[in-house]
């Protein structure tokens, strides 16, 4: 049953890969086909999270822990998914990933993948984690993931995970503005990246202290991609097992990267031990479960219902002579009905 | 039927409108009822989203846009809804909120409702629509929606705004990055505020340089929240129809904000000239329909497949013995036919 293509790509042959990855994205039936296969021989890789503001110097550190997990782990290979869910138009992405792909071209045991736009499989969410997937079967150990900003659209692609990694500047602006409580409270790892310049010891101690008074990761895992499918929401690591710690880098200089790799490596020792690790990856599953079900039941819903039908219901709520909500219990009522029909 | 609530509402108590909206935010039966009956009455205010990266003074624009507006039609109410969605987990809007309060207090036509995390309703761009709906009901024409940052979630709580307005300031950074392309794509109305700061013609010959390129506006409507439901996307105004104005504000010294609501007229103007108006209200409700239709779907596939058989499935996944599609195909076949039984 296996692909030649996918023999190689397991092979390590960085073509086949690229092609994968390529047939992935758009979603095109051998690319579904190979992701299916694929799956079954994923669960090692550690996915890491980068997210932070615009300027923060993200790439430059991206770039250089992808130096530092090879040095660390010389037979490990390292990949890396750039997302820019604030372009969701146009290829933003594009420009970045040449000049670090310059950057980063002597080592083949690192390959790098941008990405600009949701594609065929939904969610910018659902394409980060179903290329994660390909790169974890191709024998991927690390799979670092950046993204830009602080919105929604971030949290859920740095929720899937297993450490998340957010990065600032010293003082930028207001320390409050600039990390959001929010995005602070997905952190496993907080860096001050930048930090030869003025006010980075005093962001630093700020920081720590808002890990201190709590404002930093508790559970909220599950909240959002399991909410209405199950009621099993993945626990996350509690404060006893692993307190965010807050690192100064400067990543041009490559200070304070070995620091951060240790920290890195031991959120995956943590979480491995305490058995967060295999919740982390059901939480994901579950969440591909979900998408997935619902793409099915839609298009169960089209077979069902003609066109026609729901066209009528549109013009009926668009004239105000029934609310969208008694539209969807007819349509809901006429779907029912129809597979019984049909089946008679 | 009428509840007496909705009512006072509609006879334009702020209370009665108050506490509506925090029962349509909780997503109790009272508010879901509410909702039914008031969308009945909807369809004439303008919804005007309004967004830009932190620091750009959005906050502050828009409150002069609400005494503008209310100068300009004395007749006519105004509401404005604050979303934060890059504090998804905190009250973030809060402070904000109190801040805005205290300046608009003395006008009873103006109303104002913040927004931080996603409700029962789902989505933020659920619950911004929701909320509007509410406001339209309770005679409110005018509508601004605040949100923060350029991420996709900000794209989708402005895509159901009849007028976009983008706002950044002179130069900020590098004017590529701060004014992302993806995010101009979305803009009837550019806005460079703060422009009594160095470098606000620069920046404003920038983007109408920027406009003219075509990186403005053209149609990707219905590109998202309608996908996979109906091959029906909704039109934008084409060139010929509208071409984005680069206007100049100094919003703290309310300077540009007549000009700044000539353009937000102007723009409904030409909506309700070409027919798009109704196009956008469409594309509005189509994406409710889609959201309760899945949310429905989800709840008939709860009554016909038993949890155990899903945890079953996901536990074999988690196991690598079938890929989440498999899953997905049993539980999609299990749902069919489990219909069938039930019914005989």
């Amino acid at each position: 049953m296996t692909s030649a293509l996918v023999d190689s790509l397991r092979k390590g042959n960085r073509l086949a890969l690229s092609r994968i990855l390529s047939q992935v994205e758009n979603g095109s039936p051998e690319g579904l086909a190979a992701l299916e296969e694929l799956f079954l021989v994923t669960g090692s890789a550690q996915k890491i999270g980068i997210t932070g503001p615009p300027g923060s110097g993200k790439s430059t550190l991206v770039n250089a822990l992808a130096r530092e997990l090879r040095l660390r782990e010389p037979d490990k290979k390292v990949a890396i998914i750039a997302v820019d869910p604030s372009s969701p138009f146009t290829g933003g992405a594009i420009l970045g990933d040449r000049v670090r792909m310059l950057d980063l071209q002597d080592d083949k045991q690192i390959f790098i993948r941008s990405m600009a736009s949701r594609g065929a499989l939904g969610g910018l969410a659902e394409q980060t984690q179903a290329l994660s997937q390909v790169f974890d079967a191709a024998g991927y150990s690390f799979i670092l993931i950046e993204t830009v900003g602080a919105g929604q659209s971030e949290v859920d692609v740095v929720d899937l995970a297993h450490t998340t990694i957010v990065v600032d500047t010293p003082g930028m602006g207001d320390d409050i503005q600039s990390i959001k409580a929010g995005i602070l409270e997905i952190a496993d790892i907080l860096v001050i990246n930048k930090s030869d310049r003025p006010g980075a010891d005093q962001s630093a101690s700020h920081l720590r202290n808002m890990v201190e008074m709590g404002y930093a990761k508790r559970s909220h895992a599950g909240k959002h991609s399991l909410q209405d499918f199950s009621e099993k929401a993945a626990e996350e690591l509690s404060s006893e097992d692993w307190i965010p710690p807050v690192l100064k880098t400067v990543a041009s200089d490559y200070e304070g990267i070995s620091e951060l790799v240790d920290s890195i490596l031991a959120h995956a020792a943590c979480l491995h031990q305490s058995g967060k690790w295999r919740v982390k990856d059901q939480a994901a599953i579950r969440a591909t479960i979900r998408h997935q079900l619902i793409a099915g039941l839609l298009k169960d819903f089209k077979k069902n219902v003609p066109t026609e039908q729901v066209e009528a219901l549109v013009a009926a709520a668009q004239d105000r002579s029934i609310s969208p909500n008694e539209a969807v219990r007819r349509l809901l009522a006429y779907n029912r009905s129809n597979i019984l029909e049909s089946s008679e």
